[in-house]
This record gives structure tokens, C-alpha cells and sequence, in this order.
């Protein structure tokens, strides 16, 4: 084990990076979830390592769009469960909402290691164990879901999704909201609710809004009735040009 | 028309995430490496996974800095262990400079395997076993150098180096040569000459201008005379803009 001085000044990315390492010698996340995780830094870098107003907009948007759901699913890979397992488990308590072991390198050993960590975390619904369903569209070993939960779900949260997965629940009409850093990503394009945002920073922004929304009985339909995801996509690049164009070099 | 359409870049990339899956499970890349070059992955695809004009700029400056160079020193990490060890160690015997084994999260272990690697590559000089000298300015665990390599030596090459080490391998008077795809990292901002290009496009076209140099005798002082690394950086993160201003969202 290493120890991460710190002093130094990317203490909080490297702490990160340490927790999906541990992730992987847990047996929780993958090698590629690692790589993928990198990508992910690189977009929270040319963001600012903050959440921007346009992801600010998505997360009320996605909270007001998972309480108005009939049936909403929140779906859980290697990379949230090393990181934001706890959040998971505390979102699926104030929707109603079950988790569901979903992801994309799958082991069974694997799977039910995810599923071990989100009930020592509390949940008390974890569906991913069934597979009983078929997603259309995609790759038969990929595409195996629970009939009772990612199927026959109105809203999903799926985090961290692969692209061509996302595209296929949208396909089936589903409404699809993801948190990735990537606003170029095929994912962020296809979805129906993109947060750019750092998935540690996006859970604790949607947990307060959907308390929020809870509390207040704000009027769900109007928050989201306005949104236009791709406007918002287009929001996060203009934040990144003029990032970009402000850059300080010394 | 997208340029970037996914973070997913199909070809050599893939090849280049075997070499790096392999590394980890020979001992020699750390995990942590994994992410590290995700983060990578992602200004690639920014650039257009090409080289650009700067890049070539900054690497002939490099190659220039180089040759001219009274105690040159090639430094290795994991990750250019495991995707350059055969040109690291080609550009050591061009430039009569040896190669330090030089890795962030530090064990014994993977150190010698390093060490062993490059041996096997035909390196017969690598330092990074006495670590009897610290640089100054950084945490006592990771300033630990050979004193009769990267401590005495005038002009380092450290690919994919950290940004804190560069930075205080510069206050010691040294002139900095990194490989790094960011360029706001850190490390591109410290450096002397920040080659902002994939480590393996960059050391084949650094190996070629060193040869290139020796064969002409190019006038070495005038190459980077005119050399502005900001200005370079900058460059580059033009290119960056002027790509994503580019990109039609759906």
C-alpha cells in the first residue's frame, strides 16, 4: 500500500484513484473501469474540477424526472460502487427505487461482490441477480437484464454507462439519465438527462435535490419541461472553449 | 459529422491499453498508471491522436537539449516501461545518457523489474538502485535519486513525470524535458520543453530528430534558442478549441 502525501496538490484525485484501485483488488471494479475513470479526469480538469451551472440544471432535472417516475431503477457498475456506493444506497432509500447490479465487464464473481458491498452499505433491494430480460439492440451477453427491474423501468440512472447500452433503453423509450464527464461521449449524446459532473460530486447534488423536491412538493413536470439535454451538452463544450481560452499559462 | 465520436478510439489505441494490461500484470505499470493514461487517452483524442506542429517544435528543441547536453538523463516510470522501454533504450545509447528507474508509487519490486526490462531491451546503464541523494522541495519518500544520476545531471527527460517532481527537478537549476499529453497538466506547465504528443509518436519522431541532428551537426543553441514553451503550450490548446468549436452536436 501507498501513502499519498498530503501535501501534494492533487491529494483529492489521487485519493480517488486509490479508492478504484482498492475497487479492483476488492474485485469490485474492472482494469478498463480504470482507464475509463482516467478519461473521466481529464473532462473534470478542462471543467474546473466544479460542477458547472449546466450540470447543476441536469441534476434537478434528473431528480424531479426519478420522483415523478412510475418505476425507477438505478442502476450500479464497478466504478460506482468503489466510489460512490454509499450515495447509491441513500438515492435508492429516498426514490423507492431499487438498485440494480449492472455492468459491463461481467464476472459473476464480480457482480455478486457489488452487491455484497451496496448491502453492507444498507440497501435493502438489489436486483442484477435474475437476468431474465433482454435489452433489444444490443449484444446478447451485454444486453441481460431483470424483467422487474432495468426492463421494465420508465426512468433509469445509469452512471458510467456504455454508450451503445444507453442507446438501446433509450431505444426501448425509456428515459435515460447518466453522469459522465465526457460531454462528447455517445453516451451524453444519446441520453435523455446528462450531468457532466464528477460522479462523487453529481450523487451529492442529486441527493440534495431530490430531498429539496421532496420537501418543497415542487412542481416536477414544470423543472423539466424546458430542458433541452443537447442545449445543455453544447452549455458544457462553451465552458470548456472559454476555459480553454482563458487558460493562465505561466 | 462529430470529430471526437466517442472516447472509444478503436485502433492503436486498444493495442496500446494491451501493452499497458500487461505492464500491470507483469509488475512493472501501477495501477494507478492505468488511469494516468486514460486521462492521456482523452487529450489525444482533444488533439485528433495526431502530432502536432508544436509537438514537433518542442521535440526537436528536445532532441537539441539533448545532444547539447553535458550529463543528460533519460528517466523511466512504469508507463513508458511498458509502452517505449526498446526506444528509451535506443535513445539512451544515441545520447550516451543513462537511463534511472524513476516510479511514483515505488516499490522494490517493481523497480527491479524495470530495471530487468530495460536490461533485456539492451540498456547497459540504469540507475535508480542507490537513491543516495534528494532533491530538495519534495516529500522525503519521493525525492530519493541516484546521486550520480538524476541529481547531477543538467538536462532530465521524464516522460510522463509528475507534476510536483518536475517542478522541483527545475528549481535545481535542471532543464526539464517532459511527454505529456495535458497541456495545462502541471508537469507541461513546470517543464522546460513540454512535448505535448502520445509517448510512443513522440519518442519515434525524438529518436529521429536526434539522429537527424547528429548527421547534419545541426547548430544545437540555435534550435532552441527561439524556443518559448508557453507559447507551444498555447498552440496547442488553440488546436484543442478550435476542434471542439468544430463539434456538431446532435
Amino acid at each position: 500500500m501507498t501513502i499519498i502525501p498530503d501535501l501534494h496538490p492533487r491529494y483529492k484525485s489521487l485519493m480517488t484513484r486509490d479508492k478504484l484501485v482498492a475497487g479492483v483488488e476488492a474485485g469490485i471494479t474492472s482494469q478498463q473501469g480504470l482507464i475509463a475513470h482516467g478519461r473521466g479526469e481529464a473532462f473534470d480538469y478542462l471543467i474546473g474540477e466544479q460542477t458547472l451551472k449546466s450540470a447543476r440544471r441536469a441534476t434537478e432535472v434528473a431528480a424531479a424526472m426519478l420522483l415523478a417516475a412510475k418505476k425507477p431503477v438505478l442502476s450500479v457498475n464497478g466504478n460506482v460502487a468503489a466510489l460512490v456506493a454509499k450515495e447509491m444506497v441513500e438515492l435508492s432509500e429516498l426514490l423507492n427505487a431499487p438498485l440494480e447490479v449492472n455492468i459491463f465487464y461481467r464476472t459473476e464473481k464480480r457482480a455478486k461482490r457489488i452487491k455484497a458491498l451496496l448491502e453492507k452499505q444498507g440497501a435493502n433491494k438489489v436486483l442484477g441477480d435474475l437476468r431474465n430480460a433482454v435489452i433489444p439492440g444490443i449484444e446478447h451477453s451485454r444486453a441481460k437484464v431483470d424483467r422487474d427491474g432495468l426492463y421494465s423501468a420508465d426512468v433509469v440512472l445509469a452512471p458510467l454507462e456504455d454508450g451503445d447500452r444507453c442507446e438501446a433503453l433509450v431505444n426501448m423509450g425509456k428515459k435515460v439519465i447518466t453522469i459522465d464527464l465526457n460531454p462528447l461521449s455517445r453516451t451524453s449524446k444519446q441520453a435523455s438527462v446528462s450531468i457532466v459532473d464528477d460522479i462523487e460530486r453529481a450523487l451529492q447534488n442529486l441527493i440534495l435535490a431530490v430531498k429539496e423536491d421532496k420537501k418543497a412538493k415542487n412542481d416536477l413536470a414544470a423543472l423539466s419541461e424546458s430542458y433541452d439535454n443537447n442545449e445543455n451538452l453544447k452549455a458544457v463544450i462553451k465552458e470548456i472553449v472559454s476555459r480553454l481560452k482563458k487558460e493562465d499559462l505561466r
